[in-house]
C-alpha cells in the first residue's frame, strides 16, 4: 500500500504542476489533486506517526494537528483575500464538522471492526470536551445571538474580543498540557504500549518528510480550490456544500489517513488526539486568527456563522462529548457520528 | 391487585365493544377506554417481566418497547390517513416525553422511596444518551433549522433522508447489542441477581398474554381516540394538550406499568431499558417509519416539529442525560424528572 | 491579611453612612461601598468557615448560600417595586453568570495554582449538575419558547406555575440532602480531613458575626445600588452591564470571598458547594419567589429572560456541567470559566 502511495505522489505531483499550467479540464484536475493529496496523506501520516512514536502520543497528535491546519490558514487567508468571509466560515465549519464527525467516526468505526472495545485516555477526552464547549457552545454562539441586536461595527468589536480571548486560552491550554500538568493525567498502562515500537523514520527524516509534504499539500490544495467553482456547475452542487463537504473530506485528509491509522493499529490516544486536537486547533486559534486578521481587508470578517452552521456545529460537539465522555469506543459510535455526518452533509447539500 | 386487573379486562374489554357499538357518551367511555386499557397494561407488564426472566433484561425491554410502541405506529397511522399530520407529530412528542420524563421519573422515584440508592448498568445508560443525542438533538433539530431556507419539497426530500438514516441506525443499535457486543458490556453482578427468580408464567403463555393484550390495547386505543374531541370540548382541553399529555399516559400504560414494577422489585437495569428503549424506538423507529409512509399519504409529513415540541424534547433529553450519567437514581432524580414533566405539561395547556 | 480587612470595615461602614447622609460624590461612595463590601465579605467567609468546620461541609455551604442571596433578594423586592423588572431580570442573569463562570472560576483558579488536582465530592457535583439543568435548561428556556404563541397574561400563568415547582423541588432537594440521603453520598477519605482542623471562632460568634455583617452588607449594598445610574454616566455603561456584571461581582463579594478561601485550603467540597449552591439558590428559589411576589405590583414579572440572558446562562451551565462532572479541578478549568465570563461581560457590555 505504501508503494502504491509513493508512485501517486510521484506521478501525481508532477501531473499536478503540469496539468495546471496547462489549463487542462476543471473535472479532471479536481480528480487529479484529490488522489495526490489522498497520497500526500499518507506521507505525512507515516512521518507524524513515527515522531509520535519519538516524542509521545500528546506532541505527535499536536504535530499533526499543526500541519494538517496550515494548509487550511493559508487557503483561508487567499480567500479573504478575496472578499469570501462566506466561503471562509463554511469551510471552517466543514473542518469542524469533518474533524468531529468524519474523521472520528471513521477511525472509531473501522478501530471498532477490529478491537471489540477500544480505550483511549480518559482526562484527556474531558479537557478537550470542556474545550470543545467553550469554543463552539460558548465563543461562537454569543455573537451570533448578540449580533441580532447589535450593529455591524459592535459585531466586529464583539468578535475580535471573543478572539483574543480564544487565542489565549487556546495557547494556555498548550502550556498546561506541555508544561505545568505535563505527563500528569497519563494512564500508567497506555505508557507502556507506546515504547515497545520501533519508528519507521528517524526524527531528522520524518520532519523533512512532515515538511515537504505539507508544502506540496498546500501547493496542490490552492490549485484544487480554483477547481471548485467549474466542478460545482458540473455536479450541480452549491458553493456551501463545497466548501462544508468537500473541503473537509479532502482539506482534512492527512489528519483522516492518520486518525485512521492510528486506530487500526489501536492507539486510539492518538486517533482522538487528531480528531479532537485538530477541531480545537481550527475553532480556537484559526478562526479568531482570521477574524483578527480580516481587520486588514475588506469587509472584515465577524465571528457570526449562519444558524444552519452553528446548529450543526453545537450539535456535534454535544453528540461527541455525549460519545466520548466514557473513555471508550466501539464500532457503532463510529458509525453514529458517520450518520450525523450524513445528516448534515444532506441538509448543507439541499440549502 | 392482579385479581383486580383481571376482573377489569373481562369486565372492561367487552363493555369497551358494546359501549362504543351503541355509542355511549364520550366522556363516559373515554374513562372505560382509559381503565381498560391499564389493566391491560398490568397483564403486558407480568408477561414481559416473565419473558424478561427467561431472556434477559435486554430482549425483555426490548420486546416490551416493540409491543408498547406497535399500539402507537397504527393510531398514527390512522392519523396520517386522515391528514392529522399535526397530531401525529403532537403525539410523537407526547411519547418522547412520556417515556423520557413521566415513565422514567415515576420508576425512578417509586424504586427510589422503597431503595435509598438503584443502580443499573451504566454501559447501556450511556449506549441509550447517545442514541438520545444523535435521535432528538441531531436529526430531530437539523431539519427544524434548515427548513426555514428550503422548499416544502426540499424539506421533505431532507426530512425522508434523516428518516432512512435513522432507520438504519436503529437497526445497527439491534445488530450491535445483540450480535457484535452481547453481554460485553454486562455487570457481572446484576447477572447473579437475574437467574435467581422464578417466571410467573412460562414462555409460550408469556408470549399469547403479550400477544392478546397487545391486539386488544390497540383496539381500546383507537376507539379511545375518537373519544378525544369531545372530552377536549367538555374539559375545554386544546387537541394539542390531549395528543401530547393524555396520549403519553395512556398510550405509554404499558411501558409505564411495566417500569414502576420493575422498579419497585430493584431491578433498574429493566426499567431504565423500558423508558430508554421505549423513548429511542419512537425516535429512531415509530417517527422516520411515518414520515416515509406519509409519502403515500396528502400531505406527507415532514420531520418538522414545532419549536415548543422540539425545544421540549430537547432539554428532556439533556435532563435525563445528565441524570442517568452516573448509572444510579433515587427518589429525588426522578422527581426531578416528574417536575419537568409538570412544566412542560403546563406549558402545552396553556399553547 | 485580616486585619487589614478589620480595618477597612471599622472605617468602611461609619464613612459609608456618613457619605450617604451628607451626599458625597457618587464615584467615590462607588468606590467605598465596594471596598466596605469586600471587606465585610472576608468577615463572612471567616464566619462561614468556623461554622462549616463545626457543622459539616454541606451545612456550611447552605449558610453561605442563604446569606449572600439574602442581600439579594432584599434589593430586588425594590426593583420589582419601582418597577424595574427588566434590572431585576438581569441581575439574576448576573448572579447566575457571577457564581457559576466568576466565584467558580476563580475559585478553581487560584486553588489551581497552589494544587495540581484538587477533588471534590462527585455525587453532590453531579446532584447540582441535574438541578442546574432543570433549572436553567428546562425551567428558564421553557418560557421563553412558549411565550412567543401566548398572551401576556397566559404567560404569567406559565411563569407562576413554574416558580411553584422550582419552589417545590428546591425544597425537596434540601429534603434530600439533610434527611433522606443525609451523608450517603459522602467520601469517605473527605469526611477524615474535615475534623482536623479548629474553627477560628465558636458557633455562637460565628452566627453573630455573620448576622451583623450580612446586615451592614445589605445596607451597604442598598446605598451602593443608587450609585448605579450616576456611575453608568460617568463611565458610558449601560444599566444592563452594570445588572449583569457589576451587581455579580460586588453583590456576589461574599461568596466569592469565601469560596476562593476555601480553594486556597484545598476544601473544593465547600467552595463548590458554594458556586453551585448559590447558583440554585437564585434560580431555584430567588426568583420564583420574586416572579410570585410581582404578582403583587403592577407590572409583574413573567420567567421571560432576553435571549442573550437565557443563552448567555444555559451555555454556562452546559460549560459548568462538562467541567465538573469528573469530580476534579485544576488551575486551567478555572481559567476556562474566568474566559467565559468575559466573554459574556462584552457582548453585555456592547449591548
Amino acid at each position: 500500500m505504501n508503494k502504491v502511495f509513493a508512485i501517486m505522489v510521484f506521478i501525481g505531483v508532477p501531473i499536478s504542476v503540469i496539468g495546471s499550467l496547462l489549463h487542462w479540464p476543471s473535472v479532471l484536475m479536481f480528480i487529479i489533486y484529490c488522489l495526490t493529496i489522498v497520497a500526500l496523506a499518507s506521507f505525512m501520516g507515516r512521518a507524524t506517526e513515527s515522531l509520535a512514536i519519538v516524542a509521545g502520543p500528546r506532541i505527535g497528535g499536536l504535530l499533526n494537528a499543526t500541519f494538517g491546519n496550515a494548509v487550511e490558514l493559508i487557503i483561508s487567508i487567499f480567500s479573504l483575500q478575496a472578499g469570501l468571509t462566506g466561503v471562509v466560515l463554511a469551510s471552517l465549519t466543514g473542518s469542524v464538522l469533518g474533524n468531529l464527525l468524519l474523521v472520528a467516526g471513521m477511525a472509531f468505526f473501522i478501530g471498532g471492526v477490529k478491537y471489540k472495545r477500544q480505550k483511549f485516555n480518559v482526562y484527556d477526552a474531558r479537557h478537550n470536551s470542556g474545550l470543545l464547549i467553550f469554543a463552539v457552545i460558548v465563543a461562537f454562539v454569543i455573537p451570533v445571538v448578540f449580533s441580532v441586536n447589535l450593529t455591524e461595527a459592535k459585531t466586529m468589536n464583539l468578535s475580535v474580543g471573543i478572539s483574543i480571548i480564544l487565542i489565549i486560552l487556546y495557547l494556555a491550554a498548550l502550556f498546561f498540557k506541555l508544561v505545568t500538568h505535563r505527563g500528569i493525567y497519563q494512564d500508567p498502562e497506555s505508557k507502556q504500549e507506546e515504547h515497545e515500537e520501533e519508528p519507521e523514520w528517524g526524527k531528522g527524516k520524518s520532519i523533512l518528510v512532515l515538511a515537504v509534504a505539507t508544502l506540496a499539500v498546500a501547493y496542490v490544495s490552492e490549485n484544487l480550490v480554483h477547481t471548485f467553482e467549474a466542478v460545482a456547475k458540473s455536479f450541480g452542487w452549491s458553493e456551501l456544500f463545497i466548501g462544508i463537504v468537500i473541503v473537509a473530506i479532502v482539506g482534512n485528509a492527512a489528519e483522516h489517513a492518520s486518525a485512521i491509522l492510528m486506530a487500526y493499529k489501536n492507539k486510539m490516544d492518538i486517533a482522538v488526539e487528531i480528531a479532537f486536537g485538530s477541531t480545537l486547533q481550527i475553532s480556537m486559534f484559526v478562526a479568531p486568527v482570521l477574524v483578527i486578521l480580516s481587520l486588514f481587508f475588506n469587509p472584515s470578517m465577524p465571528l457570526v456563522f449562519t444558524l444552519p452552521e452553528l446548529v450543526a456545529m453545537a450539535t456535534s460537539v454535544l453528540l461527541t462529548i455525549v460519545l466520548a465522555n466514557d473513555g471508550e469506543t466501539n464500532w457503532f459510535e463510529g458509525a453514529t457520528l458517520l450518520a450525523a455526518y450524513i445528516i448534515m452533509g444532506i441538509g448543507f447539500y439541499l440549502l
